[in-house]
């Protein structure tokens, strides 16, 4: 077994501390990576506060991980030792169901194994994430990180990237498409960056003026503050499409009315409460609001060989293991722009001493 | 003008009775249509009680129109005299605007010209729908009738038979897709029709076990009572498609648990109230809720052909238009399968005493 530094929450809502725990020896199929970054997620924060319910402590959150290949089992053939690799929000999945066989592992009908905050497939082995020093993950749910990626920058697009990247596709983003971004955070400035590479004429959505020169440095060419007067009724009828990566409560309506017909919203912000909807205000127009999660294994390797192409990554503020939990509570203020990733560097330089 | 007898709703909840008024001269692109048929729309009821607010009275009902053409203007080329035509839900639009020019009349964004209960585009003239005698239209905005249709039961395809058609092909249904029909009234019953017709396996999905037989005849394979223990669960994944035809509340959610990964449901029906979405309920399967009006003018048009060709009509009770209080209180309790059409004789009979 293979004995492993991490940040653990030991309890809900506990601050996060260091742990040890123990990794399976790598199997003819795993790969054993040093993990080298990993990004915070507002996942995490939720996670280890257990406001989603049925968290599991001790929990190693992250799930935003690049590190080095360290060792391979003698059947992989993705990976060799040397190699900048990445891993996502999941690290196994029944692989035989009909989601599955569609590469849409996240929605495998057995339930996937989450990277952290669950088990492994056999149920009993608890997963530990990315705030440690390494990771063995079967080869099947590697990703291959181009090397053109810085991979601090890059770390956050294993999830923040990935849950923008998917919705744009699947709604056949291109040239010319009004896309309006509901939100400038994490998701939001992702979003706009990849909406921006792909052609789209992109509208940042946001609740104050602050955030604007920050957008169009993104490469937004509106940005539109929603509690203005007028907001809504000036961009009725605008949008393709529109991303809505807000997680507080929100009138869904208001905001399907700037969609042109056969428009979609595209949620991937999950507001504490359900939201009413109108049926006059999806079928007027013919409209659509839509869900969209990650993305299975084959459209996240898709996503970072577009990004390393279109030179695309998020902007991070770099920090130590140490400062976890104020970068927690700096998150809960939005302070941040608009992604903290854990140099994994001071977990190691820690556990030397 | 042209005198024109038919019933008329003279104020908000009063019962039609018979009223008088002028059409315009056909014009060079103007049709004259001989009233044969006309369906009766619950949207029928919810206008003439003024339940969505804004009616105009004295209303003349009435959009799912079928008759023989009598005049045509010297420019008309769609249509001659003699042959069968149809009028749905709009007579007109500003022909100009994006959705105009995709034939997307219905989103026309200076608003169409309602076949009843509206003006023309001039804003003025109020215009009067089917439960009458005769129509005049502009080429435009007609529809020819194949032959081989019955005319009494073909007229329920200009509202309910587009309203469920559209949907299907805006979504893709195709053979060997599982649909799944929630509630079987006039819009459920043509959208099992048409869905079997397209190769689907559908499935009716009703609050009463007592429709399952009908349900079977117009060609669904399987029959599920939702207020039945058990029938969310049971079904939970299965359906690449629902069409939700309800306008009772009901829970969104639960019908969204019946979707498959990337599946769609697909709003036709409008509760009285907006209805509580969960976001967990789209994001976890990437699951889509669409709304879907009637369907332009050409897609009007391939949908007849398509009925003609596949020998799909409405189930109809004729009715002459003396009794059509009657029918709208049968029809508030359910009690007509699956649709009301006035036979126009009726009408003219009474005039010509």
């Amino acid at each position: 077994m293979l004995k492993t530094q991490a940040y653990a929450a030991p309890a809900a809502g506990k601050p996060l501390a260091p742990f040890t725990f123990e990794h399976r020896e790598p199997g003819p199929h795993d790969v054993l990576i040093d993990i080298l970054y990993c990004g915070v997620c507002h996942s995490d924060i939720h996670q280890a506060r257990d406001e989603w319910g049925g968290s599991i402590f001790p929990m190693v959150p992250g799930h935003e991980i690049i590190g080095r290949v360290k060792q391979v089992g003698q059947h992989v053939t993705k990976l060799k030792v040397g190699d900048m690799a990445g891993v996502g929000c999941m690290v196994d999945s029944c692989r035989d169901c009909q989601p599955c066989r569609q590469d849409l592992e996240m929605f495998c009908e057995k339930g996937m194994a989450l990277t952290y905050n669950g088990t492994q497939m056999d149920r009993k082995t608890p997963t530990y994430g990315g705030y440690s020093t390494q990771v063995v993950v079967s080869e099947r749910f590697t990703l291959k990180v181009p090397e053109g990626l810085d991979p601090a920058a890059a770390a956050p697009l294993l999830c923040a990237g990935i849950t923008t990247y998917s919705p744009l596709r699947q709604w056949n983003c291109k040239k010319g498409d009004r896309v309006g971004v509901v939100g400038l955070g994490g998701l939001g400035h992702m979003a706009v960056k990849l909406a921006a590479s792909m052609g789209a004429e992109v509208t940042v959505l946001s609740t104050s003026r602050s955030k604007e020169a920050d957008a169009r440095r993104l490469g937004a060419r509106g940005f539109e503050v929603t509690k203005e007067e007028g907001t809504f009724k000036k961009l009725a009828g605008k949008f393709d499409l529109i991303i809505d990566t807000i997680s507080a409560p929100h009138d869904y309506n208001q905001y399907l009315s700037m969609l042109r017909p056969l428009g979609a919203m595209v949620l991937v912000g999950v507001p504490p409460q359900p939201t009413p909807v109108a049926a006059f205000a999806l079928i007027n127009g013919n409209k659509r609001l839509a869900g969209s999660s990650i993305g299975g294994i084959a459209e996240t390797q898709e996503m970072l060989d577009y990004c390393a192409k279109h030179q695309i990554v998020s902007d991070v503020e770099v920090i130590p293991i140490q400062k976890i939990n104020e970068a927690y509570e700096r998150m809960l203020k939005s302070d941040v722009r608009y992604r903290f990733v854990i140099d994994m560097a001071s977990l190691k330089d820690a556990a030397a001493r």
